[in-house]
């Protein structure tokens, strides 16, 4: 596997500093490219790492045009991180690996299923009743489409994913549940990214809904009745409970939990691990978590966390006391 | 699809006040239901809604019944929540989509598993040797039964769940684990639910146990040996370690984790994102999560939350001080 | 099912102290073993558990032997935890169970994928192109292992388990999201486990690598590009991000969350729960969670906790007012 450096730029643009006629055999992390690799390099707080890569050609943004061309070879582009990205399709558009068209002969799809001629629907995958997927959407292997749901065009599930399972909903009946069936389905909009093992659930009434160019991590829970805005990201482990409403280009690290029926705005970036359990309706940056420490610290420091409360009171009082002192 | 009001009274029971032969297209939430639709309204306190609701037809409870006339067709029930699951059971089975009972020709079933004639095995399921599946049961697509293991009757279980996984236990030998078999099973009780990719554990040696009526959302995981008690409820990303002892009627929120060998008495009630550390042997509420907060604000307070052992002990002296001042 | 104690001994030596002509039915634990059941007792604190068991015969260390013996038939191994272990290997072989090697028919592996003739590849699961499987490697049902990833000899995958799943990598592109595909695989060595449901991504342009002898439980998530130590040991629900370098012999209890890009020392143990937000290149015990409390605690202290900055700096203003008056 190669490619002509000068291929590239034909493809992608770029600036080319050097020699157009260099093989490429690998796209390369900066710390291990060789000399027949190229690398990328975002930051310019770490232009230093540009004097020990042994990088045959690096991509840069402008303004490390010229440490990056003093080294060697480089690309400079406007957005180096983009053209990085643009780059790994290119490189597996030229050395195959991207999924066939079709049906795979295991995947087992419901007669009234609408599956467009584009996508591809990966070994033992199981699409029910009456669901649609849209033009070049791959469903790896083992994933689930339960009856009625809707994936748009473009979208990537990850193996083991379930969309349209049966959300989560019970009434109480003297000390039983009693179950509501879910009638409601999943609807996903273009360019969504699906992750490993990731559940979307089926909508109680109404439909869950992932809007356009959503990105879901692996071992994501979305429970049912959700909306989630457009280019809205979420990390591994993620957590979304009942009908919470979130905004277009959120951002929620992983492990973060966002308990039921709360609306978040757009733009809000929720910390990983962080439990949100309040509507957020200003854009910002939101945490909550314990910070680890040493086990024996945080032992001594957990301990007199459950009497803070109290802890204040007598901070009060010493106030008080001072004070009357002080008045004196 | 369309169901005659005068049928559902037929069928569920309340009071209709209203006309028997307005016919309903969907079951719908208040604030989407048009006037062909059927919502259901529970909390007195949102009683406002029934103002600007379209709904056709609303089922309430016998507080709001007045209420609910003046506006429109109702039908009153005693317990409004229980009878809307009651109706979404009734919609479902008139509509179809219930699963056939069988076995899916893609499933694979060892040779002696012993299926329930009425029970349905999904597409791409495996049900390993041994184990029994009871009537009424319900595998959705690709669930993994594990040899040895039971579910009793009406129980449903969503894509992609594993009963019967090894369980997680390794003694240690000199910085290596060697493995401990796991020769247990996994027993379920009658009208269990599990979730989409679910886990849950084959005992050690003894078998893991969910009674009857027990609820367990998407993304689970029940670790070898637990035992959880009649008609408790967990929500999604959950986390019991092994050998957890959980009693009836609990419920534990959203990614709430329980650690191994704890027992937890009946009616005990775990707020999400909660880490249970010890055993709790008192019905009641139980909470434990950093709060969110801006994240400039939570910096500055997690940084202080290190030293707030030491700023307990620095108050202790202040009032010692205080104490000394005010005897001397 | 049974297994005489002779044979027992003849397997795994240890002293019997007893009938080596007793038949074993089955290895239970000690609250519940009988007459004709083994058990084990690792733990001397424990010791008064003998006076109770009905166990047929008991493993012990030696400091336990007499006390053992003292009661009925032992058998005395130096490491008893260990032999317990073999003695579940044990009873396994001799009972049947292990799974056999072959290709499941059920399975989907690509032509060029190469499987150790000695490998066991379960019902319905995938293997992509140019993957391998090691020796004596087993995957339970419904493993998925993607295109390029390798696993070592004599690991085990439980159901449900992604090896090798697209990592998490987009560039940000004007609100959008740009993919960047996953030109990486996933590495595992020797005697490997990996849980149900557990997912473990490729790597964007390096391999992701799992050492030998890591212990993986169940709904793990491993980011592209982190790079897991030999024996190292990661309890349930645990996610480790992107890039993230773990040391051997390392520990992390359930549900214990490892940041992105961080570099985790050998011999470093994380307590459940706890979120890891920064290098730890000391080896020791870190924690950090909330401590569970009654929920009317938890509220007020909660409350507290938003301004405990606020209450450090009274108490800083207390000291300078005593101070001061002390001075003075």
């Amino acid at each position: 596997m190669t490619l002509r450096i000068g291929s590239i730029i034909a493809a992608l643009g770029g600036e080319l500093q050097g020699d157009p006629e260099r093989l490429i055999t690998r796209l390369a992390p900066l710390e291990t490219a060789t000399a027949s690799e190229l690398s990328f390099l975002v930051d310019p707080r770490l232009a230093e790492a540009l004097d020990r890569t042994q990088a045959g050609c690096i991509v840069v943004g402008p303004e490390l045009a010229a440490a990056a061309r003093a080294r060697g070879d480089c690309i400079v582009a406007a957005h180096p991180h983009l053209y990085f990205a643009r780059l790994t399709q290119l490189w597996r558009r030229q050395h195959g690996g991207a999924p066939r068209p079709g049906i795979h002969p295991s995947a087992v799809v419901e007669a009234d299923a609408q599956i467009d001629p584009s996508a591809s629907i990966g070994p033992q995958c199981f699409v029910g009743s009456g669901a649609r997927i849209g033009a070049g959407t791959v469903l790896k292997a083992r994933v689930t489409v339960e009856a009625g749901c809707v994936i748009g065009a473009r979208c990537l599930v990850q193996s083991g994913a379930v969309i349209g399972g049966d959300g989560f909903g019970f009434a109480p009946d003297a000390g039983r549940w009693e179950r509501i069936e879910q009638l409601g389905a999943v609807r996903i909009g273009d360019d969504v990214e699906i992750g490993a093992n990731t559940c979307v659930d089926r909508g109680a009434l109404d439909d869950t809904v992932i809007e356009d160019g959503v990105k879901l991590d692996n071992l994501i829970q979305i429970g049912h009745n959700c909306h989630i805005g457009r280019h809205t990201a979420m990390a591994g482990c993620v957590g979304v409970a009942g009908s919470a409403r979130i905004g277009a280009h959120c951002t929620v690290g992983g492990a973060g939990m966002i308990l039921g029926h709360l609306t978040i705005a757009d733009h809000v970036h929720i910390s990983s691990a962080s439990i949100v359990t309040r509507s957020i309706l200003k854009p910002g940056h939101y945490t909550g978590f314990f910070p680890i420490d040493d086990n024996a610290n945080w032992e001594k420091n957990a301990a007199t966390l459950k009497h803070i409360h109290a802890l204040r009171e007598r901070v009060k009082r010493l106030e008080a006391r001072i004070k009357g002192g002080a008045n004196a």
